[in-house]
């Protein structure tokens, strides 16, 4: 197979060609390389990259199949990049904080060892924004370079929407997987809160922080949660095959008035579309004013990062980006009470948001990713409206649903009740088969146009 | 059935007699009544009597069980006393503050509505300290006037070592269930952390509150876990019948230090009498520091008070006592940072003490619940024993084991996994039936000597 083509693969149908030996994990380890050597730079969405020890890893990989009783994961084989604010053994994880350049991990993250597990072979980590937060980072948009690659999971959008890898981790405190995926034309996904483990992230805010996946189409996201859950997924009625049964959907409108006339514009479009394909929707709200929601999110972020850089910004404040620092240091003073008013109000959101699906029976909550196309590098673009199911702990995932006046990406994004994970990526599917599906990137010269197939983009 | 041997018995017990109609709701309604005039004051047990609702819904429950297809209830026409900081729907709920004192609810606590769908009978709201902190209440140790019965459910513990009710609500924040259990010699529980709702109760601490109960008798433990919990509860695997192994228990040594001399020898003499029946006692410690676990859980509860306190404190100052209001100020300038590494101790104090019983592979740990026998009222006793197995939301018990040389109860204390409460529930009353049963209180003239039957007293 030609290198553009096995870069085209989605990581379980890679997996599947590897289990059957159509392709073999060195052949597609060294085109995944080969292509960080050629884009990795341009794009800067590498932090690390372990070429060396990944090809080691792909042969042995290859070696396995050919072991008596040998059973190869779900991933066996398949290349992934890991956000550099998650622990991986052996290789160094720094956060983009000069201070840990040389930090290097004994121990896998628990998310990190479960994919490995599985078979995947690590090859390297990718940029990720001062300890996911929200000074921009060196990641470059591939569809403009002009503009912002998102944050803070910036890396891992960048190398999955441009194919250096089919597959990567990224983390989500507020918006940090759902807004660069959509800023870069990929899927991007955030299970609900403690389905995958952060035991070794290193934190920015121990009760928001998740595991984020990016990706090129669903049923990697499917794969990555059968892989890295650390509990029993609820199933749902239709796991048996493609739910055929067009969802009920909830187009929270407040979201719509927050995003931009074009991006709102796209966003009815869609319902419309789904409607024609005979889902329901019905308009909603946040349960709650969205800004009470954000003012929530905020102080929670401020007072638990600055819970766990304080000592860490004594020492070495000078190493600390503006917007990391301000936040660490205006949490600080915050008083507890007001803290604890913060997780009250969390509790009152989750349950009015979850309050809405359920008074209709929603299959999903319905907003654009984000309000507009990604904007310039100076900053990592608004959370507003990928906050409110994380400060809920819900499972949310953005979908790339199409290509704004100037050839961006745009996102659309669904949410579900917590644990209905596989309820959602069912929903998702359905609605993926109604989008038009988006080119690929044509705003870097040495783009690879092309190698991000249609038809896998959106399964 | 003569009165006494109503009051005798256990509400499981009374409620398989009403369904059997060997003996009425009314009667037994009646002869709780009857005993609240005889000892309510005298032992300042009772915020609220209702007798003329509670004997109508006793009628009423006889003649339920007339009723073609009616299903009684686990608790069909037992009378039950409830600490007056749960919700009770048109019955006062003042929590021992002024300003409440025509505060009538308009809905039961979520606890008081499942015991009342299982067909219990109110009688009325029993002595709390304020708003269930430190200060002590009105409710007097029907074993020796002059020492305290503890808190903050104090009303319900009198009451049940009476005889008055032989269930009783109360709650636990730190120690507040089985603290005043131990002191009046009854049996306090306190379920995992969520088990039971909290929802309707004022809140202490929102994160360590805990619902509790009071009862004469394990088996009465065991109906209130079925009835009140809002989530299957484990079964263990002896649940069928008795538990017939002898349990592993760890005994927690810093826990005896903390405790007097006589305290300490007593409990060694139990430990020894457990090993003598083949339970197997391995010394085991807290996994931390028991300061770092009580100052983490004081801080915790001093900001989460101070939160609920503070508009009403700026209102009417002059009705807090003195203890709950320097708790609600002082929390009032805790930093958010110093809140939150509190909780991250409380994390790792439920994981070094869940690690303890892992480790060993233990049913349960075991302390003293009190360090000594009940001081004088001007106290409601030493929670420290208690909290750490609140702090941890794990299941703890006390069960009544014995008396001091002054003629006062003592208490012992187990604690399980979280989720563990009916293998914690077999392992007590393993222990149970290897414990010397104590006498009824005889240190109030009036006292209903020789009514809490000895056979009922631990079973």
């Amino acid at each position: 197979m030609r290198r553009d083509a096995l870069l085209e693969l989605g990581a379980t149908e890679a997996a599947a060609l590897i289990r059957r030996r159509q392709i073999s994990s060195t052949e597609i380890v060294q085109a995944a390389l080969e292509r960080v050597d050629d884009l990795g730079e341009l794009t800067g969405a590498w932090a690390t990259v372990i070429s060396e020890f990944a090809l080691a890893e792909a042969n042995r990989a290859d070696a396995d199949l050919w072991t008596r009783d040998f059973t190869p994961g779900r991933l066996h084989g398949v290349p992934f990049g890991v956000k550099d604010v998650i622990d991986t053994a052996n290789v160094p994880t720094a956060a983009a904080f000069t201070p840990f350049r040389n930090r290097v991990p004994v121990e896998d993250a628990a998310v990190v060892a479960a994919l490995k597990k599985a078979g995947a072979v690590l090859i390297g980590k990718t940029t990720t924004t001062q300890f996911a937060f929200a000074d921009p980072s060196s990641a470059r948009n591939p569809w403009a370079r002009s503009r912002t690659a998102g944050g803070s999971s910036s890396g891992s959008a960048v190398a999955v929407a441009t194919g250096q890898v089919p597959l990567a981790l990224g983390t989500q405190t507020g918006g940090s997987t759902l807004r660069p995926a959509a800023f870069n034309g990929v899927i991007g996904f955030k299970p609900t809160l403690g389905l995958v483990s952060t035991v070794g992230l290193l934190p920015l805010s121990w009760t928001l922080d998740h595991v984020g996946v990016l990706t090129r189409n669903i049923e990697d996201v499917r794969t990555f949660i059968d892989v890295a859950a650390a509990r029993p997924v609820k199933q749902s009625a239709a796991a048996i095959g493609p739910q055929i049964v067009p969802p009920r959907l909830g187009l929270v409108v407040p979201a719509l008035e927050e995003a931009c006339e074009e991006v709102r514009a796209h966003i009815r479009d869609l319902a419309n579309a789904f409607m024609a394909g005979g889902a329901i929707v019905v308009e909603v709200d946040f349960g709650l004013p969205l800004g009470l929601i954000l003012a929530a999110q905020r102080l929670i972020v401020q007072v638990e990062a600055a819970t766990v850089h304080r000592r860490l910004l004594e020492r070495h404040a000078s190493d600390y980006l503006p917007l990391l620092r301000a936040c660490a240091e205006v949490g600080q003073v915050v008083p507890a009470h007001s803290y604890v008013d913060a997780l009250r109000l969390r509790r009152l959101a989750a349950d009015r948001l979850e309050g809405q699906i359920a008074r209709h029976q929603l299959d999903a909550l319905l907003t654009p990713t984000v309000g507009s196309e990604a904007p310039g590098p100076e900053t990592t673009g608004d959370p507003s409206l990928q906050n409110p199911f994380t400060l809920a702990g819900m499972p949310s995932i953005s979908l790339p649903s199409g290509l704004s006046r100037n050839g961006l990406p745009l996102g659309v994004q669904f949410a579900a009740r917590c644990g209905d994970d596989i309820q959602l990526l069912e929903t998702a599917r359905w609605c993926a088969d109604h989008l038009e599906p988006i080119p690929a990137p044509a705003g870097i010269s040495e783009s690879p146009a092309g190698i991000i197939g249609r038809a896998n983009h959106f399964r």
